[in-house]
């Protein structure tokens, strides 16, 4: 199988890092769960009506072809494992499409903004992703397609509950609207504990770069909404918006404490990131996303020259093992790819986009 | 007072970093203790007699002026306390000299690779001091103006003993030979604590970059004579030589190893330091120097591009606290200190030279 563009770097809308407030947010993300009516949810499901759920997908796009011209179909089970984990570093798929790839496709638009997967969880997932805040027009896009699919197909749909998912926390409108965020303000003046338990008992997840279960590390984290059910979709979003505005004021907050209070000590800490990233040989991935942290903190704050943030948000997935592996083309070592992760970041640097 | 080029830092001989050995061996020093035959030893003299051994040398220098006409009198009383800091680490002077101002001179020579202190521990102190390992010359070149100054002077001189001096441990010969070393393999590879208790075993002295007393900082240290009494200098300076070729083996045997062994993991430490030295805003003396010692390796090591070397000697005495301190012209606080410190070695990198 030749290289496909989706394992390349440079293809993802989101990493544009463009969007309002791009800054603090990276991304907007919308993801839908849906089932078909008449089918075993996939936990359940035979081989053969995984199959059914793919033919059944395929005809509705087949229908819809002028929404789906610019889109791929990917065949997981075509992948290696190295592959698939990319694309969840990518966040084109999710985790768990790593481990159960037989009959696992997923249909991708051109500038990955919108990828459907299926035989997940659920049958049927779709997910908008777009830079920076902008959950309306992430969840317009991902409506556009579940709406053009539902065309076609029988949704599992109970008026009293809503959709029907294979996890009860997904009941209702199947949706999940998250926002990856870099919050190094709120971590340096020590708020970022407070913050996240308050987070949860306003009813929002806080979870790693890579989704659930996952470490937050370089001071990105992923916020949802824990609620799917007694909420439609805007209040879903107009809540979490009305929590990432006040995530924002409380990191511009600290960030202004930072450059009032310690200005020359935060222009030490982002110039020796940066002076380590382009010159260090071998380096791990948690090291490097810590570096990088401390290094978009001083551009963002204006303490070191403007880089372009494609670049940061390239190197976010570049540095990740599973890039490097599918790079060196083998399950190569810790010390090798330590040794890759390094070299790639030095030349990046050095090409500065 | 108008600031003096030996304030300044560009005009020491030792720093041009040429000379056999210079990777490994910094400097070689001969250091001779004299005193005048009728008049107290200092540490009983009057302020007469301290004045005394002022004229007489002066007598000395007037009359051997072909010899003196490159030498410039400085009066340590005339400087600061920063000021006369910054000649002990220039290595012009000893840090006795620091304490001790009133009366004390110092006969500089135009490239400060003689010095003559007066009224230090002893009556009089030549110094010689070049770059790289060259013993025999620069015991020469002592010697030539110990016998120019005996042509006028008495020195205290016993037929049994020889010199006579303030510290017995002198007594004898006088002299100390001294030599600055670089070794990072030894540290590196975990041999240098052994190595000194041997050092210690065959009569050698091991300091730190600034003598006596001081800490062994950036894995330079100071190798000499213990013993001045019951060999003559060429025997001084034979065993020496034979010590430090042992030393050269041994340091050069133990960065082969490296090189051989950890190859990536040196050129990463010494691409960090680089880094590191290169975007820090603020940084300690003490992280400094050992940043410099990584980073000098590297480049000895063939793992970086070439550097001058006389950059990086020059930069062991700019990240001085007192140089700085006297660049400032004020008793700056440590914070500013390592400010201007991360500012000074940056601009100094960038420059190449």
């Amino acid at each position: 199988m030749t290289k496909q563009k989706f394992l390349d770097i440079q293809s993802s809308r989101w990493m544009e890092g463009t969007g309002p407030h791009s800054d603090i947010v990276l991304t907007s993300r919308i993801r839908m769960a849906r089932n078909l009516k008449d089918l075993p949810f996939p936990c359940l499901a035979a081989e053969e009506h995984r199959e059914k759920v793919l033919e059944r997908v395929q005809e509705a796009i087949t229908d819809q072809q002028e929404i789906f011209e610019d889109y791929q179909m990917i065949d997981l089970s075509q992948l290696s494992s190295i592959e698939r984990q990319l694309c969840v570093e990518k966040h084109i798929i999710s985790p768990e499409l790593v481990k159960e790839a037989k009959n696992s496709r997923v249909l991708l638009k051109e500038d990955e903004s919108i990828s459907i997967m299926m035989n997940e969880e659920d049958h049927i997932r779709i997910q908008s992703l777009l830079p920076g805040l902008q959950l309306e027009n992430t969840w317009r896009k991902a409506e556009d397609i579940d709406n053009a699919l539902e065309q076609c197909l029988d949704y599992a749909f109970c008026d009293e509950m809503g959709y029907l998912t294979t996890c009860p926390t997904n009941v209702g409108t199947g949706m999940r609207a998250s926002l990856m965020m870099h919050l190094p303000g709120l971590a340096m003046t020590k708020q970022i504990n407070r913050i996240l338990s308050a987070l949860y008992q306003v009813g929002m997840a806080v979870r790693g770069l890579y989704g659930e279960g996952t470490e937050v590390v370089g001071n990105i984290l992923q916020l949802s909404n824990q609620i799917t059910l007694g909420q439609n979709e805007r209040e879903i979003i107009r809540n979490l918006n009305g929590v990432v505005r006040q995530l924002l004021d409380q990191e511009e907050g600290a960030r202004q404490i930072l450059l009032n209070e310690c200005r020359e000590k935060m222009a030490d800490r982002a110039g020796r990131a940066y002076g380590i990233l382009s010159n260090a040989r071998m380096i791990t991935a948690q090291e490097a996303m810590q570096l990088l942290s401390d290094f978009r903190l001083g551009v963002d704050l204006g303490l070191l020259e403007k880089v372009d943030r494609r670049m940061l948000n390239q190197l976010l997935v570049m540095i990740s093992t599973s890039y490097l592996q599918n790079l060196e083309g083998k399950e190569a070592s810790d010390y090798d790819i330590n040794i890759t992760r390094a070299g790639l970041i030095r030349e990046k640097l050095a090409n500065g986009a």
